[in-house]
């Protein structure tokens, strides 16, 4: 699995799922990291064993590396670039809303290595597909977070802190809020005495339709698109117990309807 | 393709995406309708020919058969039933959102057919694993309606017409809704310069993530549900000259927070 050529030392800073997804694509590429520094010692030893790389929680026993990679919760993104001595070299954060500059000013190569993809303890994603949005405060910081990105995917692009912010928030619509429409689907379906299992054809096919798609807008489908009043009226009476569920039922369909003529009058 | 015996013919009423998959289904199970009936000539003769079958938009030719599925819209259930004259056979329709008795009641044998999929023109499905809900107003009726969806599908289940509806808000969620959410992803995609591709891996992912667990109450991830005020605020900001938006962020972030409170209770 050894690329041509290895890159400069990678230590990457956490142990959450974005931590472990990322230790464990650079270890597949060949150029696992140095080590990992956590506060979390078990969790950051499990990464460690997985990757066969070093691992401290002592922030005074962080190796030297020219890449440190700071995948934190986004507020500990700021303090934790602050408590360790990071000397010349790049260190970049994954954050997709967080700006560049969280990361102490004193540093001189702030970076930024953001995968657009939701990682799951134990789940293993394709990290060749996934689009990953880099920035750097220097032509050193942005080579430095390129090339590292480069060796995990084939879809890398440069990209500013303000429209990486926004891509952040398609991404909450894409994932977090796509899957609380799942999650009601499944408090839904157990009304009806059945589980959540009976939707799982429809929603894997769903998301294989818009991904086969150029656009969602086109493939819209439901009695929102048709503006179908008698169905509509229908499932609000339904919802008429659940006054949350009705409220989203109805701002969820008005919407469908004002994006769609919104977007065929383009 | 044949199975060991076939059962009675069946003619298919419309020319929509039900009827078109429907059509293709039957004939993929080695029994092709004997008859497609639609007033729309052109798309109803595409489906007879797909399917090696009999066409008429008379409907005074329609076809002797043991099944007559109705797959035409909600709202035209009714009239289409009243007609026909159907004899003594068994008519189902497809909807689910709509009761068995929107049948003419002058019909003693009604009965309901529900697959619980999206379906497409030109996509095709594996029927296999779709989830069949089947009704009927007599024995006659549920055992030909029953034995019609066991020839396509694995999964079927006898559910009341008001069981099926509450179903039926399940699968706007879990489809049309979360179409929508990708949907708005591809805006804001396009506001930060990017195309709705750079959202296909998450989306993908996200669905297949919820298609391996067994609820996606356990699935959830994002700022909502780590009731991360800051980044909610950032993301409010972003969104402030996009009120409807803003507005959908909030009502759904607020939702994920409850719902995680109240799932998390029991």
């Amino acid at each position: 699995m050894n690329r041509q050529r290895q890159m400069e030392d990678i230590v990457i800073i956490g142990s959450g799922n974005v931590a472990e997804a990322l230790a464990i694509a650079f270890a597949d590429a060949g150029q696992a990291p140095l080590q990992i520094f956590s506060r979390n010692i078990e969790e950051g030893k499990k990464i460690a064993a997985k990757c066969n790389c070093f691992f401290t929680d002592d922030p005074a026993a962080v190796k030297s590396a020219g890449l440190y990679i700071i995948a934190v919760s986004d507020k500990a993104i700021t303090s934790v670039s602050d408590s360790i001595n990071f000397g010349n070299a790049v260190v970049a954060h994954t954050s997709g809303s967080t700006p560049i500059d969280a990361i102490a000013r004193n540093i001189e190569n702030r970076a930024v290595l953001y995968p657009l993809q939701t990682f799951t303890k134990g789940r293993k994603v394709d990290f060749l597909t996934i689009p990953i949005m880099v920035e750097g405060t220097t032509e050193k910081a942005l080579e430095t977070v390129t090339e590292a990105a480069r060796l995990l995917s084939g879809d890398v692009t440069e990209v500013a802190s303000k429209q990486r912010a926004m891509i952040h928030i398609a991404a909450v619509f894409g994932s977090n809020f796509t899957n609380h429409m799942y999650a009601i689907g499944e408090l839904l379906a157990k009304e009806a005495g059945m589980e959540f299992s009976v939707l799982k054809p429809l929603i894997e096919e769903t998301a294989m339709k818009a991904v086969s798609a150029d656009s969602p807008l086109t493939t819209q489908t439901g009695p929102a698109i048709r503006n179908d009043f008698q169905t509509k009226s229908h499932h609000c009476e339904q919802l008429s117990e659940k006054p949350d569920l009705k409220n989203m039922y109805i701002t969820l369909s008005n919407s469908i309807w004002e994006t769609s003529k919104k977007t065929s009058q383009k």
